[in-house]
């Protein structure tokens, strides 16, 4: 992972949960740092969302925090409060306007975020970063994950106006995982010098190709957040408009951080690729492909190792758009399993089976409609997420 | 539950499965019996469907024949035709119209239903009609079970024309179980006599506050079918339009045999009662019940007894209607434990905790809107689920 000119973090011990480890990140941003965003589309924000929604109207960006263990979601008066406390905390050590302060919470539901620990957590990431004892990206992606079992993060360069140019993405999820937006939280951080709109546009291209097409498990989060800081240390030219290489560098990490959550999807053995291809519309394969990603007996059989691919044809059948039955195709790997409504002469499950053992499994689905196509990620249902679900707040 | 004159029941052993239990039930009808049914919206149905629906345009009953463990779905020609090999063995032995034969049938998707089994036990069926062996109400309902953990039957009787009139109804379902239409197949069976479009209009309403308020886990089948059949028998003048007696009794039977189908949700070991009020609209309501009730992360914190309102938030936000984070309440039994959008003060959690580990839960929701009201039925996630279905074909 690069380092970006620009950006500075620290993490630390708030403690929001009884854990030992840092769950508080601070990341410093230079003067005239630009920032974008995508946040969920929940109807029940946390007050976090609704703050960074609020703050980017205006563009700038001087520090991110990130709290991870309490999502402040649902606390009303209190929580909205303590987001201020952080904000003002904030802005008031940095000497910079409030709206320049983006903030981030993630984990349990309905408990206000402690502000005696927000403090505490935040005085000692500031101490830190005046003695210039900064943190890496992979103490920051720790710092910032709840149930994930490893820290995510993702590299990209390239070249913008003959100036070579960094990315570096941290992103923390593993359930509550599902499109609009899916990321739980997810960060990136670049020394190229673009403008907002430039950024906007590039961010949500590189969202529709990634954060957008992974579902763990359906559930959204109400403190989804995808945020972008351009530091413009680099020393390009400022970007006005969509770049064709930055595109491509920026939706390779997002792409990049967007499979290692389903990789870490709660209780996931199996990484899915489904691909609907012959649909009406590319929104119907989205919808398809969703509706495959998310049926629990889809995801049950992969677990099991099982090419039950009626079941496939069951979450095709009812995703509510235009299927015939009697040109369906479906393949595991590279094996076409049924044809035109049913399975295919001679049918051999072996190489089938062989495909399912793998961590890899790939369902291929052609209605044989029209051209609309879509690509989504997903991950196998166990025993694991049951475990892990069932009893995350005790 | 009551004999139903005019409807005469044999169970055979057709060996659809490596099974030794009964797997074809033949329902036999007097003449002038009507019929009327809903079927699965789903956009892959299997040949027994399509049949169905061709069928019931003329309305009237001689038999019904029920497979198990085969649904024949998604088998292309081969499985059309043994759906009319059925039909027509059906209707020879009855010498009556191929129309007024009726088949459903459930399992495996994928698989031809193997013609020389069905024969073999439709012969084996008719000839115990022939001598008088007929079956009873629980054998026929155990007969149509496949992962069904007990058979599921409920009657009724009302007074219609001064006339008593019977109602038996049986079903069978447990998993891919979800509104449009849920109940996998559901037989109801009645002694009056109606008109198809009274007994239409009776059954849409019945199903409405019955098997569209039901899920297990959000997936629907190829083969779901809900079939009304009216002997007549009872005497009565045959009612042309909807009757309150009567339809209160069939909404009581569909209602009765819903709730066993979600008692019996594979691995379930919990009845989650879900009511949402306060909503924009009814069907606003619904959406919202249905986002909650399909919500891995609710069914799963239910499952671990754990009062995690926070996924209630969750699932509210997510469903895509209108919500006001602030004027939302929740409750778990009868304590609420969110209101206008934070935790009551001094929440106290054990009267919750002690609600939820029991086997009947209720969850709660107002938000605070409008008059739309909506109550929906489902089950918790366990690993009980997780081990049916990662190993149901092998």
């Amino acid at each position: 992972m690069p380092d970006i000119p620009g950006v500075r973090l620290a993490v630390a011990r708030a403690g929001y949960k009884a854990w030992e480890r840092a769950d508080l990140t601070l990341a410093e941003f230079a003067q005239g740092t630009t920032v974008v965003g995508l946040t969920t589309r929940s109807r029940c924000p946390s007050p976090e969302v609704e703050l960074c929604r609020a703050h980017l109207a205006q563009g700038h960006a001087r520090a991110l925090v990130v709290n991870a263990g309490n999502s402040n979601a649902f606390t009303g008066a209190r929580g909205a409060e303590a987001t201020r406390l952080v904000t003002a905390t904030t802005a008031a050590a940095l000497a910079c306007p409030e709206a320049e302060v983006f903030v981030a919470s993630t984990g349990v539901i309905g408990v206000p975020l402690p502000q005696d620990k927000a403090r505490a957590g935040l005085d000692a990431a500031f101490a830190k970063l005046r003695v210039g004892s900064t943190a890496s990206w992979e103490h920051a992606a720790t710092a910032i994950g709840t149930t994930d079992t490893f820290p995510k993060g993702a590299p990209a360069t390239c070249i913008v106006d003959g100036r070579t140019v960094n990315i570096a993405g941290i992103a923390k999820g593993s359930g509550m995982i599902a499109p609009d937006l899916a990321t739980m939280l997810a960060f990136v951080f670049t020394d190229a010098a673009v403008s907002p709109p430039a950024l906007q546009a590039m961010l949500h291209a590189a969202a529709d190709a990634s954060f957008h097409r992974i579902t763990v498990d359906g559930d959204t989060s109400t403190s989804d957040t995808l945020l972008a800081f351009a530091t413009g240390a680099a020393g390009n030219a400022p970007l006005a408009a969509p770049h064709p290489a930055f595109q491509q560098a920026l939706t390779q990490v997002c792409a990049d951080l967007a499979r290692q959550i389903v990789r870490d999807g709660e209780g996931a053995a199996k990484f899915i690729t489904i691909t609907v291809e012959g649909a009406e519309s590319d929104r119907a394969a989205h919808r398809i492909a969703l509706s495959i990603a998310n049926s629990p007996l889809v995801k049950t059989a992969i677990a099991g190792g099982d090419a039950n691919w009626g079941r496939v044809v069951m979450a095709v059948g009812k995703a509510g758009e235009a299927a015939d039955r009697d040109r369906l195709s479906i393949r595991f790997g590279d094996t076409v399993v049924a044809r035109e409504g049913a399975v295919v002469p001679d049918y051999d499950e072996a190489p089938v089976a062989a495909h399912l053992a793998g961590q890899q499994v790939a369902i291929g689905v052609d209605l044989g409609l029209g051209t609309g196509r879509a690509e989504v990620w997903t991950c196998d249902l166990t025993h694991g997420y049951i475990a892990i679900n069932a009893d995350y707040r005790t």
